[in-house]
């Protein structure tokens, strides 16, 4: 909570993160349905207007969706498979700035 | 920061939180080796005992190193394939609770 902005977390798997994808968030007004796009990062905020708290002009502040990664715990050798191959194929360094 | 204990932000691939890794983290003692085990987690701290600050009694404090999962940003049809793949393979509901 800060002033009339509610923060909530929304757990995605990194796939979600990765390729996108639509998600149904609890709000204090009702479900909305939260489009989030190809190529979104752990961490990262979206911002849903009038979803917060009322303030005193009775208008909702805002709703900050964090979007947090959640890894599956896996001992199947497919799949570890395919994470070794996605290490591969991506040619990403996460602490190229560490 | 926390009292004679430093916190220090470790950013890692998905797949290094799946398979698991060895990083050299920076301390303030010199570098040390992080084993960081397979099937971690996003947002969970390891602890270093000896590596935070120096308290009155000479003594040095914890380092927690909280991993934190980073997404590459990718384009490329193979990466994408594959995580579609991991979605299906994995079959893991990360809204399990929500």
């Amino acid at each position: 909570m800060d002033g009339e902005n509610l923060i909530i977390n929304l757990p995605l798997a990194p796939w979600e993160l990765a390729l996108g994808t639509e998600v149904a968030v609890p709000t204090l007004t009702g479900k909305i349905n939260l489009k989030v796009p190809a190529n979104s990062q752990n961490g990262q905020r979206m911002r849903a207007k009038g979803h917060g708290l009322l303030n005193k002009a009775g208008q909702r502040g805002y709703l900050f969706v964090q979007l947090k990664a959640v890894m599956p715990k896996s001992d199947d050798e497919a799949v570890k498979a395919l994470w070794q191959e996605l290490a591969q194929k991506a040619a990403f360094n996460p602490r190229e700035n560490f």
